[in-house]
């Protein structure tokens, strides 16, 4: 009979990557570009304010590489919040400058892999781990993940002893990147294409590299792990967001 | 000698996922928008009292993510209604607003590997099962799925019996989550690029997840199943149409 | 040493999806759309005295879904006026309110897995199988499909005496859909992506689904073959055509 | 310890499949098609007085199917000549009406899984193939494909001499299409995405046909070869040319 | 226990692939074009200033066939450079002609497979190699790749010593083109698709081929590598940019 992990499940989220259309941007003038940078500008005052409440978090970053010029993380506690969300800035003067590259839904959650000696409903650091405030670290790492169901290397055919074994190894990696990689797991299986979204932030971009290099040599990751496209970059503040939309 | 499933048929169903162009709808005088709404409306209108009298149904959802702005659920009697219906609204003036994303051709199904004590003709649950009106629930997912050929896991290639005792023990959990979430299967071999559209409907999202996580672990999913794309949102009713294309 | 199968060859073929540009179609004057219309109705009539003659055939269907809104299937005894009839349909005024979305190349084809006691070159069956006027049937179906060449199932490595069998097991269920099923094989091994080309008519399209689903458990497909994207649709007469192009 | 075939290496190629932007062209005067056209059929003259002194050769043909209106295949002695000829294309106003759909990079090849008893840089007939002018033949077919190295059908893992043994069997099924079909080899390991390209001619497009099909049973193509799109088409020739392009 | 690989990281790495949009190109002004091309130039001087500090480099290549025209190579201290350098790209005018096809985020590596008897920290050649200045040689090849991890193909599971001799056997292959190809090898686990990048400089194009095809014989390709696109071309001095931009 098989059975299935347990998961605790949190904030919900939206991963959404796009590139500027940088030709038409330049074409405004520069006071059009400031009206519009100032509704964004707007936007995010409200989403800093739904922060600072700790009814969701959100962060906004710039991507390396032609995947996407930028990506905004938004977490909320419903969906149907995610949706108004995305379909607001949609309506905003500046996503008419943007391209959508790339989306993920997602849910924020913790697995009974880990040991479970907590009331997880009181328990506050759990809490804080559902509905986590983004740090506000300089580097962040995002990717798309599934366990593979393939031959011999069947993740979901493992009894769940043994799956447990192999997810606190992996956990231990993982813990001894602490103070240097924060990880943040979203559960995607029946919302996405893929099964986990995997969100990591760091002070230095070498310790993503250095950590999933690591666990692809530990047998969760070399076995059973089958990976998406991964979007790299850094933290844009207000300041930042200004720069890279300045010409 | 190979024995396959024997199916029932019902209505015959499209999914229609699609984007909002929201610049050009945005460059709309109000009143333009307004009555291209208005005809929209008459166009939802006639789809209502085809359903009022049981001719067909359908669901219109805001879907989360860059896959698609909403998606179009419609089912009908006759295959030709539903490219009637296609081609119309492809005629609208919304239309021209919209950039298709993806489509599913199918058909309602229920198959032999549940116990048959009923002439599905005449029975009436079966032919409400058969012949769906959309529950007005909140939430929707869609996903197509096929059952995998490939080496060892080829579901084809087992014993009839086998196939209904993977898929009794299947059912058994997709009923324990009678009431939070309803499913619709629908057949689409020689139809689409996969063998089933899976639509559920549920008052809580996190429903979704936890279903189709459970499922995996079982073994027709576990070795058994491969997935394309997954749709997710919330139904938009009439109200809510007018707040979603309102600028 | 590798035995492949003999096969007969008759009309070549070209499948044709494309999608309408319904937008700009629409902002034409009814005028105007009457005189393209008349154009492609005349090269319709072209067609259709080819075909009286016997030397060729053609069928226009509309798709349901967004993968295409029409398809084209025209046969021709040399590719060189294949090439001619795609090129010239490519610069009516039509065309240009079209956009491309797949095509397929083949060449009608019987095998000789079906027992050989006739002379191909004289029997009129056969040769009306080579040269198949299309059936007026309501309903189309259209896909690709290969052969798997994938560890143990390695259809090119089989004996030909065990293809063969095969091969005639799934001659009998395509035989006992007779009446409610006519198919056109095409090969398009070194002319197109895919080995083979299935070409399907019904009167109802229910059975399409009935028979590759009840295929799709024998051997050949179910360890077998690999299908590409399926096209599905109905008939379009001339007045049909004219229904689908009016606004 | 590996031993890898040694290559004699020819002409650098270059395929270059372009669509046709009708809509566009056809919008042009007739005055103004005819200086476009006179302007490509300059840049041909070019280049068949290259050919005349047997320093590169050249190739249009028109493609059947939405995957091109036509290829150019270019061999010239150095990929520095390649490049700047594609860029001279690219400049030309032709170039304006065309959309590249394809192209691959390779260089004629020949292997040493043939019998080597001559001296190849001496030998006439091996010259004349390492550096082919291309046959005036109606029908071309270009393909890329590679060598499998999958699971127990790894060819790279082989014994030279096994691999020897069935390139030889696999040379005497092309050898057997002595008149019907000649083909010009070329490798691109390290300069496109698949291992090899093969390009052939015949005088009737079913030969293709013909001698694909019964390769794919001899066990080189069988358990060891994975095939990219094909194109297929007839030869151009000045004549042709401007009856493609003529509206 | 898994014993990963350690590894020496150097500096960043971002190839950017472009296509240039040449009909737009064209219809600029001879004047235009000229003090866009000198925007250009003049960032390249401020490359060539950094290079010359030896706080980065950076090359130029043109690319043949459809998957770009040419390609930038940039290399820097910190992945902060590379997004300020791309976004300032961006924002030039010749940006508004180029069409982003391609682009890949890496970090210069090191591998321990190789003896390490010296302090990578001070050794001037490691150094020199972790931050190279980038040759000045005619020819380029790039292409990302991964360690397969695939049935009993799979790189991760296998023990440390076991990889390392596969490593030296692959090394000794490279080390045999000393004089003829320089590569740089560069890797890219949580920073983008694929787990390395491998850029290749030559004299001779041909020896590109040759490299890789031998390689592809040794066990480490042949049964543990999966390769994606290739990209082959030429170094663009001033003057080849300046010809290579001219109409």
């Amino acid at each position: 009979m098989a059975e299935p992990a347990k998961t605790l499940d949190g904030w919900y989220c939206l991963h959404d990557c796009r590139k500027m259309n940088w030709t038409e941007w330049k074409k405004l003038s520069s006071d059009k570009r400031e009206s519009i940078m100032s509704e964004f500008m707007k936007l995010l005052e409200k989403w800093d304010k739904t922060q600072a409440k700790f009814e969701g978090s959100h962060g906004l970053y710039s991507i390396l590489g032609q995947k996407a010029d930028f990506m905004i993380f938004l977490l909320r506690p419903t969906m149907d919040e995610l949706i108004e969300l995305e379909t607001a800035f949609n309506k905003t003067q500046l996503a008419e400058y943007t391209v959508p590259t790339y989306s993920y839904v997602s849910v924020v959650e913790l697995s009974n892999y880990l040991p479970a000696d907590k009331d997880p409903d009181q328990d506050p650091e759990i809490q804080a781990r559902l509905k986590p405030i983004l740090p506000k670290w300089k580097y962040v790492c995002f990717y798309p993940m599934d366990k593979r169901r393939q031959g011999n290397d069947n993740w979901y055919m493992l009894p769940m002893e043994e799956r447990q074994t192999m997810m606190r190894s992996h956990g231990m990696i993982g813990r001894s990147y602490a103070g240097k990689v924060r990880q943040i797991i979203s559960g995607s299986v029946g919302l996405d294409d893929w099964e986990w979204g995997v969100t990591l932030f760091a002070h230095d971009v070498l310790q993503f590299k250095k950590l999933v290099y690591e666990m692809r040599f530990d047998e969760v990751s070399a076995r059973y792990s089958e990976f998406g496209s991964f979007y790299v970059g850094t933290m844009l503040d207000d300041d930042k967001i200004k720069q890279f939309l300045h010409i």
